[in-house]
């Protein structure tokens, strides 16, 4: 079993965030941290040393417009020369003053005609440097009651959706996110996955759903989520967070670690790791006040824990306890899994991968992190909103 | 506008919960209450009171095996003499100590056979009276991570509903009710909307969702899941009762008033409030320490006025505010209609229906409640779950 | 009765918040408005316009250095003028780089010094211009379990506060804010009221707790904290706003409107809203997307017919219901006063005070909103977080 | 530093609770299960067997009047002779008719007599028995606003703390245990820690805190009130047990082990684990679908592990960490102790005090189970509620 586990976690693959390496906050402060990227290239270079010292780590999803540059072409081929390669396209339609009272659902059609164009937009960078998924997400939705018709703004989405699924080409996919509140107070015009669900589903087999894990209420059970939408086949995409409250965009695995744990179970049991099962593992995260790339590293090596312990449920013992109606014997294979220290195991297996065993510890000593805080001065950091 | 108003109210209908009528209470503690029914037959005429009174409560649901009778004919002849009828049978598959790790989706085949029997049942009770509508509520779940399979839970689940719906009569639906937790503690196998609505699109259009308003996570906007599943056609009835934290069941329109207005407000603007639009208004309460009939009375009046508000919404001015983007105008109309006073309004249309205009002080003056107290005297007391 | 109710409506009082009226969003973007003030003075221009047609919002609370000024008299002086005054001092310790691991419970003793030197100056500034109250709330907190010792941080807490108090002459007050969370995710070192009445029972008495009703964790029962807090002499003020989710901020009144009257009945009934009685009821709310003068107007109406309801109460019939144990009955005494319109009998008040019964209508007759967005052209924006 | 872990975890002690071992449900169904017991005696029997395969759970704490007898000195000897001592009694005002609106609290004085005159009882029986800890919980609320007077209720609560601290002996102390929500559904009189901690805080010294892990709002961190009580010197003990939603009851660490960690860090780090601290570790839970003795020593093996963990934080790691403001380092310190697999080191101590390593198996080979399957038929089989 160790062998398969151990092949399982050398292919696992887990995609970065642009933005995660830029300046991020709240509505109350963005504190700037030194040496942080400054343009889209330097992001890429800062995302390769994530992938430098975990290995399982090749792709940098991009934000337009944060990440605009003027040739798609151009970023992908630099990054290539540092080891990635360019990841999923996320489009951006909150933060033009135009957006204010909607992207896609606004009132005014002007505003929707501009906000497709820019999800077309996205399609097309995204066909331009090969990419096959464009993720939405819409911030929109009202914050007082009667402000606008919760039913029309569906429509209103509903043909957004409709003219950006036509543009894709064979190879590409819409990713549908959720998301339950903020910005919008009152509703959110997809605010759970019923509602991803339920577009996805009209639009046809290349749109899936995108799981957030900080996207939910409380007490909402994201296991059950992932294991419906696996059944339906509509699961897409993570963006892995983590959160104690809302949609806090803490390191993934830093809150609950027994959450991702159950999480990545449900994966594993429907053999959905491997990457032909078309799930995008991708971090969405803010690293507020910790140092951002040793944060992403971090991340990545919480992911891959949770993972390992997944891949070592004893499925066929679980499977007879619960057949067995044994209720105790069932959560004790399970809680066996999840209370197994995986780290020799992950640190044989970066050995294995060429790696160093502790990648926070080698990017520490690599002296990166000075270096750009030396380099990196002058110009404009990029910001989470920016 | 006024007279559309008083049509519309003279025409609403609220189907009754016979369980309503009898005891209940929380783990903790069942308070019995004097005079509370010991049959059936009792719960119907307790239910005849509150259509009595109030005019728009005309039928009554029956929870089997709570409800069973030998003769559901002669039930319902019963409750026609006084001046009601039968309506929703809801299945019950979680009293029986067979039902310890679920019903449908429990992991031993003859308890699922088992519990697919009673739905088949059920099925068949409605048609015997000539009852649409069969609502099915699963408390199937688990408590314990790796209990057991969420998936294989769902393909179960899948299963019965297959079955259920088959049997069904070309003029019945099958009403699939959702709820988050309680009593299961870890998954719920039907825990929200989503889940409700993928099984029924699956099943057909005789399936159909049902939203009790307790059944949701913290934050939930509820009258989003209405005008989602309204422009879906997928919303087959409401289980009303208030909360203030979980399923507390308390009357409908005493925690949140102005959530119910909202509600009924999504209702009113699809045109969805007269019967031919399919939805049915249920109510399904827990009286636990005030008594029962009066408590009915009061929460047919907190539904009315909660429509009355709803209709009184100056929904020309509205649209025009939304187009405008006017987001305090919109607000203010909206506001405009939850400030008014409904009761004169609602007094003047009980008058115009031959009624009291104050429902609960002629259901007090009448002595109903002393006889019954007087009467029933000895025997078994109706329980909630009993 | 109506008498003293329209007396005790005419003396009522309504802070307002000087940041209500500059810019504000959330971090995915602030929406800039146009006419929005640049400048302390013209934010206290706009407060003006609210109490010129309210007539109970004579106020105007200060955010200290969002409202530096170089001098204070002055700032008052032009406030007179105008026809209000200065009110609450409001500290501000969460916007300076330094203060990215917290303010007053900082690890770095330099930090910390730095944040007490700040909250003494507002203890000054508010002696100077004669105002009675300094209120603190810190945003101080840590983002990942193990970042920094919760014991530790309140000794730090409890430190800061001692030297504030101390600085306090015999008219002023320190009011302590809290919040569940949000800027800080995982801990927050005032989360609760609590937290927050500890150490003003420490302190002495005129520490006193200040209410936010955003700052709650799901579920909370508001009012018991008012009554409790009343009890025990320990309530200072009110932050008024309205949430769906977390803290945000909308109009007081808009989301739960039942809450709010809830709320108002506790300070009725312990005869709190008289000014002698040393409660000050601000508000602080963020108009992200809607104007902001007409939204303060509209929330301070907000304020005063949830007042007018709770004044209605008819406190003996509630209270022999109450005796009695008539469930029921109380409750329908309770949401008597609740269903009536108190529209007319605010509308009367107005009038008696000289003033147009309708403010949001006079006030956008009145061509102000148009003048500012001609006058204020250039300079820099406020906004709630600069 | 192993070995004094190991000597921690020797000595550590958690409290039994006699109900545990009877059946439980909720208020939809209570499951039987065969062999449970119908007497306190029986309870005992079962709880002694916890305690002879963990070795440190050697006192059961009573319910009274569940677990009522003719002679307590009987029950304690008794107890001794199967190598266990009664320990915390809790007084029980909630299963009476009278209990309807309420025990202390009751707008009925007569009620409010009852009610207190049963925690003298209580008082009285612990000192009969030797036993210093009183344990109250009250269910007392209400479920309509304006059902009755929330401060009135608060002065009556205090009428009835006062009155029965004042029966306590000198080496008795008063614990006071707070929750959210349930059974009551509007108001809890003593809802939160803020509350009891208020009223403990006038009692006096005796008088402290009790921590249910289950009874708190979704967000709250609970391990934030751990350290404040301590700080406070109120905090007198713990009531074990996890929740995904509300107060599930469900095995203490089953649903998240690192929550429970992070308390046990804030016990370990106020070096409030030895039993001289005062703080009593209890378990309050309701085996409603597991075999209750089984899942006993599971919920006192997950306490040892969580236990563990906290010993093995490198206190001066953190600290260094935590003053240089190293949010990564600190938190990587906290997590490499989480994240370690105390099993082996558990497995050892037990073999040091002589036990089985493997206490779940121990007891399933002990035939223990089967016996008092074949044992206990007829009687009356005790309840959670009975």
């Amino acid at each position: 079993m160790t062998e398969a586990v151990r092949a399982a976690l050398r292919v696992q693959r887990v995609e970065l965030p642009s933005w995660a390496f830029g300046n991020s906050g709240t509505r109350f402060k963005v504190f700037a941290q030194r040496g942080v990227p400054r343009t889209p290239f330097e992001k890429v270079q800062d995302a390769a040393q994530v992938h430098r010292y975990t290995g399982v780590a090749p792709t940098v999803a991009l934000h337009i417009p944060w990440d605009r540059v003027d040739d798609y072409t151009h970023l992908a081929g630099f990054a290539k020369e540092h080891g990635v390669g360019l990841g999923t396209i996320n489009a951006n339609v909150f933060q033009d003053d135009d957006y204010m009272l909607g992207s896609v659902t606004n009132p005014d059609p002007a505003v929707r005609r501009k906000a497709i164009d820019h999800l077309l937009e996205c399609v097309d960078i995204a066909a331009q440097v090969g990419v096959r998924d464009v993720k939405l997400w819409f911030s929109d939705g009202t914050n007082y009651p009667g402000q606008d018709s919760i039913r029309v703004r569906q429509d209103r989405l509903a043909q957004a959706l409709r003219e950006t699924y036509a543009r894709l080409n064979p190879d590409q996919r819409l990713l549908l996110e959720y998301k339950l509140f903020e910005p919008a107070f009152y509703t959110t015009d997809v605010p759970d996955w019923g509602t991803a669900y339920a577009h996805c589903l009209r639009l046809g087999e290349k749109a899936q759903v995108v799981i957030d894990t900080g996207h939910h209420a409380p007490g909402t059970n994201i296991e059950f989520i992932v294991a419906f939408l696996l059944r339906e086949q509509k699961l897409g995409a993570f963006d892995f967070n983590s959160r104690f409250y809302a949609d806090d965009d803490l390191m993934v695995g830093s809150a609950d670690p027994f959450q991702l744990f159950r999480i990545m179970h449900e994966i594993v049991s429907a053999d959905a790791l491997k990457s032909g099962a078309g799930i995008a593992f991708m971090l969405d995260q803010c690293h507020n006040i910790e140092p951002k790339i040793p944060a992403q590293i971090r991340s990545v090596m919480n992911v891959q824990e949770a993972t390992a312990k997944a891949l070592l449920v004893d499925h066929d013992a679980l499977a007879e306890a619960q057949r067995a109606g044994d209720v105790l014997g069932a959560n004790a294979v399970f809680m066996d899994a999840y209370n197994t220290d995986v780290r020799p195991l992950l640190a044989d297996v970066r050995r294995e991968m060429g790696l160093d065993p502790d990648p926070v510890a080698a990017y520490q000593r690599s002296g990166y992190g000075d270096k750009i805080v030396a380099e990196r001065v002058g110009g404009q950091q990029a910001g989470w909103g920016a």
